[in-house]
């Protein structure tokens, strides 16, 4: 598990600093804090989980749109692979996790979306349809890097409690040599292409980035409120 | 102005009495009532204006999509149509009801969109683009008919009240015959398409029109707490 | 392999007697009749199997539009079973039997797109966005179900020469159980889907399957003219 | 009528200087001689003009394409202009100029598309969509400015003949000053946004407008084919 959280330093770091407010507020939210503690109501971790289901499906579709608008082999590949490592491996391992709390795939199949749900995901269908790749990539980094940025600042906190956590398997989760090799892939992936970009093109994209980071702290609340 | 609710009776209605709920919980919202009293707080009318206006662009977006997935000549006509009202008229009216208010243009361009106006409109963007014109005008249909419906609601409740009703305006244009008549065109429009459509897309427009009833209804609440 | 060519019966076969002109000067077109006889020109046949390397890679943005234009988990996964069936299958036998025909991979990547191949690829992609699942299906169908009503024809023409025919290859592979097992798949999905549809909505997809066809001729063409 | 040929200076005459031998081919197409001679089959020009307006009711949908593509208030306006420029103005000079030529409206609805007019007009569309707002503009480019640069040619070659040439109409129009206003108003949109990229990004609008112009070069060809 990594234990420390290197400080990021190439232009997505500067996405996160031009929005440093809503970004604290997205991965410091008292859902995070509270499932650090081990406090959180598990009410509100099972209806996070099940939308979670609802949202992975929506990130399927956000791959499938990711290959629709490759120009290379190399792009439909990586599209390709997020594909699968969604409908795959993380919708096979969400639906296990979410049996492991009581919630059984059927009702997960019977489920409406929650507003979060719909806000979140259709912002980043729309945002990747209307841009480009890099417009796609930006709007899902809340949750991509994100959650591997997230469970590494958990692990910091003097507040966080692992023993007897009943969230402690998602937090080894996220915080796993796994999770933050992907993590590290996307930054060095958004790295490249921001790096290239003008300072009108970057401007557009924190935009991007703000809107994206403050529905993702969206789906925290409606954990915390619909609990 | 139309005093009198006719019942709707074509294919629309049908999504309406599937949706009975959410439909009447955003049409009879308590910021649809306290704007019938007079008693919704100004600063909650505000946000709302300045909020409309940046729905207003992303409602262009719509139309413009609109015509992009037309096949026929008469729908990009009717796409065009209504694009041009939105941007030709009902934006400069827009900029100067605001300006009743006191908000300038200049402030207006200045807006981030709040997370309801995000949620809504990018629903109804993707709705469109992933589905067919149906499904689009479903997903406008709240807002369209919507509108419609609520203003003449308001006109026939015992609590509503007129005269010294700073939002007598509003309600005067969307009770109105040209705004009433633009409601009848579209529903017409609707009734024709729905009526053709077997149970299981129906089953699918009615989600549709669910999920977008429900974010439209947030659209007045983010008036209220952000008031 | 399959020697007997079943005349088709469900709604997909409507689409093919309402445009039979179309679809005959398609699947028997002189380019076909040479490669039954052996007597293409090995040219002919090289710049077939060029452009058609980069055809694989539009069709694999298709099935991202697929994933893209999807409603539930089932239709995610059928399409990414087609997008996995291009990238991680068919484009690699492909470079394979282009290495037999003496073309490596490097020039394969050096290519550009022919007119043809532009033309068929780019109406299947705009059919598929600006309509939904089904046009992009009936736009494919020409290539998916052709192919297979091609290697059947052939089998059963007195002209045909298999012995010796340099193609002989081609058409094992397409008249192949695994080939005829996916258009089986592939007829059953149009035919539930086409099965329900009113005659209006038959009328445009009949459009969108005479033209598809069309431009997949030209893609036959090509070959000859190129040759 | 402008009489002399003003060499393009800006960022967009790179991407013609790439494509010189393709935009050669395209601006001085036998087609464009023959029509510049008046020696043009009037079976050619009148197959080309009906399909012509084929193509404009496509152009129309790239538009709503391009403002569904708008992050600005100011780019919706500058679509939805286009759009109301083809909708409201050219397709019924179209027509009008149709009927001077003998092709009533009637006929002109119930053409179908040739492959030349599916093949560049899908291409605009998929580039627009799966790319963005400048891909959109530089695949319109060999049309847009193409014309306006044929016209301007055509006055300053010595084979050119205006008096009792048939199509002196067609000439004069796209030389005149309203349309060369628009071209350089295109130009200058162009040079504009292209200035600002780098040199991959250059390179994949380089093969953008190489394929448009190969595109629009077979709509001519098409008017002498079907002759």
């Amino acid at each position: 598990m990594a234990r420390t959280t290197e400080p990021m330093s190439g232009a997505f770091a500067r996405l996160i600093e031009a929005n440093a407010t809503d970004w604290q507020a997205y991965t410091q939210h008292r859902f995070v804090r509270e499932l650090a503690e081990g406090t959180l109501p598990e009410a509100a971790f099972r209806h996070y989980l099940r939308q979670d289901y609802l949202f992975l499906i929506q990130f399927a579709r956000v791959w499938g749109l990711a290959v629709y608008k490759s120009r290379t082999l190399a792009e439909i590949r990586q599209g390709l692979d997020s594909l699968k490592a969604i409908v795959e491996v993380e919708l096979g391992l969400h639906v296990g996790y979410c049996a492991q709390w009581g919630i059984d795939e059927a009702a997960l199949e019977d489920l409406s979306e929650s507003r979060a749900t719909l806000a979140y995901t259709r912002y980043v269908l729309d945002a990747g349809m209307s841009g480009d790749l890099v417009d796609l990539h930006v709007a899902l980094a809340p949750c991509i890097i994100g959650y591997g940025e997230i469970a590494r600042w958990i692990l910091q906190q003097p507040f966080t409690v692992l023993e007897g956590n009943p969230y402690a398997d998602w937090i080894a989760m996220y915080a796993g040599d796994e999770y933050q090799a992907l993590v590290a892939s996307e930054l060095q992936w958004l790295d490249e292409r921001l790096s290239a970009l003008d300072a009108a093109r970057m401007a557009a994209l924190s935009n991007v980035f703000r809107d994206a980071t403050r529905l993702e702290a969206d789906f925290w609340q409606m954990g915390l409120d619909l609990a």
